[in-house]
């Protein structure tokens, strides 16, 4: 169990191993929703910080760079399991949520008017790509 | 498979989504791992600005508040969806990285010295029912 | 000069120190807006460190602690750092944006409605005091 | 006094300046420094959001583009003002923290080591011009 991969791993798998050891150390008296969502962004911020003076390059380069890369994967574990202890003490299905959130994103951001442009305040017009589809 | 539930739902499956969506807008110039860093922190911000002006027990009752409950649960879908934009830009294995982070928190907060206690910083004793384990 | 206080000390002044420490290093090349807005979001979430587990009264306790407020001192000293090479990079006037600021939220929160509510989602009315001025 | 700037403003002016608002709201009670702090994170977050998407060449260009330059110091406003209503709350002289900092920061990054290089992390040897001084 201990080496299963995102192919063989559930999130609820994922938020149970968060709840026990949460459980064990009796910390959910600590656990407040605010609390959480504080240690949440301070992880997020350690996650920043991995990148903070890298050039938008230099950050791509760290997917070769084996031992940064582990780094990384830490911090983002850290944020992760963070977000699983929300929705575990608010009761939140976070697969409904993201399936949710993403048909709402789909309508935000339909293909012919975003392909090619980050947002609303991209000033560039959608990449020709998008309307040969 | 859009009603798919936590218990139903592999993290593979999770990032196929996020993937497919960021695919389909050709959105992964500007991933790059510092860009999606920020908008991670971003996100994680806008979910603590839920609670940052409630008492502890006020953060608490939103688990019975279902208007406020979906609110937080879409800004948590923005922050997982965020982190994993940066596992598949940089081919982490998120399952495998929490394994591991929890594997090492579990040695850096043993039950015996940390049961009750929020970490170093609390002052109090561990609590006595880790004393009986 | 070393021990001038917020009594003795202008805006600019502590500008000026900044824009020093920057010069002789040549690090405005590494100062983009993007990267100081990073940097401060960094900074903000180490001095919220400090205060993450614990219950409103702990935060406030740390006033008396002179150790533990020296220390949030300093990263106080990080955040309002980084926030003036900001206007230093971007040619801001920090107190004509604080003032201009201010005056829109006078406006945002006239004294009458919001004397002892937070902001528009606190669902207590306004104390008492607010009627009798 | 509107329009008084950084020249001719003082540190202690601006918090004064924030102090009468908390003031005349009753909002002290609020003003725990954990929620000052959660709350200075935020506005942190959203003035990171205006550089999100941006190339380092484009965050730079706001300095010329006057609209996006005010709204930017709009969000730098709000960052700073928590910060001096922490410094309110906490009885902190936010210029000798900022000094006794910068005292600090002179001795980690000597000139000699660290000119042109933004920090340990970065593999490149300092400039020659700090070879010349």
């Amino acid at each position: 169990m201990r080496d299963a991969t995102d192919q063989q791993t559930t999130v609820a798998e994922l938020r149970e191993i968060i709840r026990q050891f949460v459980d064990e150390r009796d910390w959910s008296q600590f656990h407040t929703p605010k609390n959480l969502a504080m240690a949440l962004a301070i992880e997020a911020a350690e996650l920043m910080e991995h990148f903070q003076w890298l050039t938008p390059e230099e950050s791509r380069a760290i997917a070769d760079q084996p031992e940064k890369r582990t780094a990384v994967g830490e911090e983002l574990a850290d944020v992760i399991g963070y977000a699983l202890a929300i929705a575990n003490e608010l009761g939140l299905d976070v697969s409904l949520a993201i399936r949710n959130k993403m048909v709402k994103n789909i309508q935000k951001y339909p293909v012919d008017q975003f392909r090619g442009r980050y947002g609303r305040d991209d000033p560039n017009p959608p990449t020709k790509e998008a309307a040969d589809r």
